[in-house]
């Protein structure tokens, strides 16, 4: 929502999932052209960058902290006029030759996509792939209130999404806790767990998790609350090999008119290439826009 | 030359061509890695990059002057502890499943390649292609010897080549100036023309040249001293499409061991995207060193 006009009817020219380097660079090229978008992610940016010690090879900065680096693009999206909406994109449709995209249980609708969500640090957990909807989710805001009452086990790789499980331990009778941080979490129905769940187990829904000691917890809900989300986990049609998504040279996916850059891609994982890539999707969305005119 | 040892006679594990933003982003990467390389290219890094008015889609710098961007770029070089071999890489021979780098009439061996050596801003002259090595030269300390006491022209399009100009004044009788910009130049046997050379004739050897405004001068020679230099004049084997050589994601080229980055791969001609071909063609080097050891 860059020019802060009522947009929920319209149609944005893009979507951009992801405020990494990739979809900083993107936005950037993308507000140059004067664009209509919107640009999904967390005001802080990238946790990535912000934890790096000490960066070497981004041409320009001579051996620049992570901390540095992100106020440094923190500053340069300020100076742009950018903003982000700070919302999960949980899921995408590709229909009628454009993209909706629901975050946050929102809806909205793009004529193309650029997806520079990173990749999944974490790996998923057996069964995670089938019981999707059936019990797990990667969205408080969206499932909460189907767990009230109820017993679930949270599964969260970043204190920006403990305002979640404090939602969600609002709502639920019991929460199994597994942060891959220390957390300060402390509530009454609240159990902070240092194990990690390996496997979900269900039929028709989750009833039970099992942990990496070997472990088995009832419960009737996970709720995962990660940095990144697998690409086809986002728009199933998406064409992926070894969890990374397959773009061309333009940072075209096999789906017309959504394009794909930073990490997602594969690798090098490396924020050069990930600025690179943004500035070719941005480009690439540009030329797209304009030959469908 | 990067270890300041003796290397005429090793081989180098890696030869980048250009100092852009490409050939800088390859060089922090490798140097990174330990990896023994020379680095041909001019101690200004790129004209392009120091005339550039405002670049705003660099992230990290809101609205940088292209000065400041290479004040920037060469203080990351000299802390990075690179260096620069300032000479014009004239030819690249591929045998043995390794590289042959003729620089200034010197010889270079690298086992790989990155060639980042920007595009020609300029057009070829008609039949330049055909006089290449008929009385067509790009360099003047390779060939200029050859002119001594005839008429030459010579085609220049960056105030650091000037000195081989006036190298050249000092062998050829008269020398027909074409500068594409500015220049200062003042010696008895050289005029300095405001027109350009649109084609070059001859059978066997270079005769005359015809001019935009239509005029023909006879001329023994014709030096070129451009920023870039088409791909497949370096290395005719090269797979190239539409003047851009032909790369996959990797930066990998049709030749084994040769990669390539920046504006010479395709549009869009944008530091970013140079900075971010760089690195992954420096990573695909490294990956490319392992797999033949």
């Amino acid at each position: 929502m860059q020019n802060g006009k009522e947009h929920r009817v319209s149609m944005f020219d893009c979507a951009i999932i992801g405020t990494g380097p990739g979809g900083l660079s993107a936005a950037l090229n993308l507000k140059t052209y004067q664009k209509d978008f919107v640009w999904f992610g967390s005001k802080t940016l990238s946790d990535k960058v912000t934890k790096a010690e000490k960066i070497t090879n981004y041409p320009g900065f001579p051996e620049i902290g992570g901390g540095e680096l992100f106020e440094r693009f923190q500053a340069h999206m300020v100076s742009a006029g950018l903003e982000i909406t700070e919302k999960t994109v949980t899921s995408v449709m590709h229909s009628g030759g454009h993209f909706m995209v629901l975050a946050d249980n929102e809806l909205y609708e793009a004529k193309t996509l650029i997806l520079a969500m990173g990749v999944m640090a974490a790996k998923l957990m057996d069964g995670e792939e089938d019981l999707l909807g059936k019990g797990i989710s990667y969205c408080a805001t969206c499932d909460g209130m189907l767990y009230k009452g109820k017993k679930i086990a949270v599964v969260c790789n970043a204190p920006r999404f403990e305002h979640e499980v404090a939602y969600l331990a609002e709502l639920a009778s019991e929460v199994l806790y597994f942060p891959s941080f220390e957390s300060g979490m402390n509530r009454e129905n609240v159990t902070v767990l240092r194990d990690v769940p390996v496997a979900v187990h269900g039929d028709q829904r989750v009833t039970s998790i099992t942990l990496r000691s070997g472990a088995t917890k009832e419960v009737d809900g996970v709720f995962c609350l990660r940095n990144a989300i697998a690409p086809t986990k986002l728009i199933p049609e998406l064409q992926v090999e070894n969890g990374h998504i397959v773009v061309d040279r333009q940072m075209a996916t096999n789906l017309p008119g959504c394009f794909a850059a930073g990490d997602c891609t594969g690798r090098p994982y490396q924020y050069t290439k990930a600025v690179g890539e943004g500035n070719v999707a941005a480009h690439s969305v540009i030329a797209y826009l304009s030959s469908q005119n």
